[in-house]
């Protein structure tokens, strides 16, 4: 943000870490200063803090808050609190593979120098560790962007879906990368911002991003986006994704795939801006990407009153997945994969 | 409804008009009991009845209920406060194009027996055109779904855009009148309702009214309807309409040509269920067809508190049109035209 960070550290190692808590917005902008792991754990449950690369840099950070009560003198006694926090974080949110990620790679940094450093060491080698996540991640906003922007002209106008900005990431976002670096080189742009339904992340946190930096934003409901494509205002889409197979066939929030039929149908270019920890080559095709199911209440009971009636039986998957032949590119940190093959993606995520 | 009827009047010409108040939907079911002008009124103002039929029922009513506090000797009399109703009426909801068309036709009888009759013969005669208004529309629903259900396999599954129902009619609905009609001729079905954003009328009314009666119904986010055609489970789609031009385009609910879009880039038909009054011959295509734009508070605090924040634009479309091509057939009382193009038009709305 211009001056509200997702998530910062304050302090050396006996730091703060500070979150924006991200289920008030957009009426009310608090900052959570996590001072226990208890509270980084709450923060992670609760979806206080939420994106992928978001979630990591916490539950990094948050191995660094519960080692300041650790006994500093004696390793043994170090090692069973690394381990307790490490098992205690990675049950605030079990489905998260970035938390998983983020708390394994300070386990086994810690486990490298178990043998040759002692625990004041181990300790500060572990938060330069999480400071280091938060600047990969930063550094890899920062490239998406820079990469992305190319694709942008001065005075045009692009749609997106879902919040894959700023408060998913360290810094920048993915989607949302594109347009802060197009403005920041100087190009006027318009977004419309579809509000993502059921849990309209869009209208909460993607408009209010945008706002934040001062860049000209129409929400719209999902239901809108096709009409705005056919009356010609959209001359590109841009998304994030949650996880791409190795042909390019890439899932995102659900609603993304009929942004993605709509844009195929009026001949607007539909990109996906992702790091390349998104691509799971172990994934043949997009039918091989399990598409999770949420409670109906996010679509019968949303906010604060029954929009629906009763018993009625609910579908809410959270996911769907956009074939990859309708993906005019996707852009990674280290350049855009276009066209989007088997191929395209070999070479970009395993250079 | 299987037992909640909509509007209905009961006893003779100094009767009571009763009608289910739809703004409570789904959570509450309240019966307003009209006794006077000023109830139907705030009905028709208030969106307590709504849809272009039940609102032209209402009002026709409304004028009967209005003329039971008029002077029944003099003809002078008796004729100021018939033009007064029905100025008073046409007050409450001056876009709704039924609204005027019932009180001209309720006025255009009047006038028609002021030479010959006396206050009491054309009161009664007001009396039995308010039935008729009613009656035909009940007639219309019937044919629709007689029509409709003909499309209607055994087994096959359905989905609809917002809410053309019985709600919105004197019975039966447009729309929704497929499903029932194909329901009660013991065909077994299930439907997917959009929810329909801004307004939710799918969630609040649609699933309501399919459960009532029995209809298997699976309420989803309009997001989720090109993925539900992705998987295969829609075998047609069927939504009404609020204004049809002379080539056959169809304004709907704003999401209408959403759907559309992807019910073409999947193969699936397209209906619109619609009575020939719908049709606007004087409207060459859907572009002379205007789009009335609507608050941003719909968007913005539709769900009983604020979603997004505090001064964003907002973009509000109505309606959105979906082109004749698109359109495997239009059901109307009189038949179904297909394809759709101004010739078969012409034919079925002039014959």
């Amino acid at each position: 943000m211009s001056n509200i960070e997702t998530l910062s550290w304050h302090g050396d190692r006996w730091g703060t870490l500070k979150m924006l808590d991200q289920t008030l917005l957009p009426t009310e902008i608090n900052i959570i200063e996590c001072q226990n792991v208890e509270t980084v754990w709450e923060a992670i449950k609760m979806l206080r803090v939420r994106g992928a690369p978001a979630i990591g840099i916490a539950a990094a950070y948050g191995v660094c808050i519960g080692l300041q009560t650790a006994n500093t003198t004696d390793l043994s006694a170090f090692r069973h609190r690394l381990n307790e926090v490490i098992d205690y974080l990675a049950s605030s949110r079990p489905t998260a593979v970035n938390l998983f990620w983020a708390l394994n790679r300070m386990k086994a940094k810690a486990e490298s120098l178990y043998e040759a450093k002692n625990v004041s060491e181990i300790w500060e080698t572990l938060f330069v560790e999480a400071k280091a996540i938060h600047e990969e991640d930063r550094h890899i906003c920062r490239a998406i962007g820079h990469f992305g922007q190319e694709l942008v002209n001065d005075g045009s106008t692009w749609l997106t879906h879902c919040n894959a900005g700023g408060l998913a990431t360290a810094d920048y976002g993915t989607a949302l990368a594109v347009f802060f670096a197009a403005t920041e080189s100087g190009k006027k742009i318009q977004v419309y911002a579809d509000e993502t339904r059921p849990l309209l992340q869009g209208a909460r946190l993607t408009a209010w991003e945008l706002m934040q930096r001062g860049i000209d934003v129409t929400l719209i409901c999902d239901s809108m986006a096709a009409l705005v494509m056919r009356q010609g205002k959209i001359d590109g889409v841009v998304v994030g994704a949650d996880r791409i197979a190795a042909n390019g066939d890439a899932a995102n929030k659900i609603g993304t795939y009929g942004v993605a039929v709509s844009a195929k149908a009026h001949g607007v270019p539909f990109y996906v801006a992702a790091p390349v920890s998104t691509f799971d080559l172990s994934l043949s095709d997009g039918s091989e990407i399990p598409i999770e199911e949420r409670s109906a209440d996010e679509i019968c009971c949303g906010f604060g009153k029954r929009t629906a009636p009763e018993g009625v039986k609910v579908y809410n998957p959270a996911f769907d997945v956009t074939p990859a032949e309708w993906i005019a590119g996707i852009i990674t940190e280290r350049g855009i994969i276009s066209p989007v093959n088997r191929q395209n993606v070999e070479k970009m995520v395993q250079e």
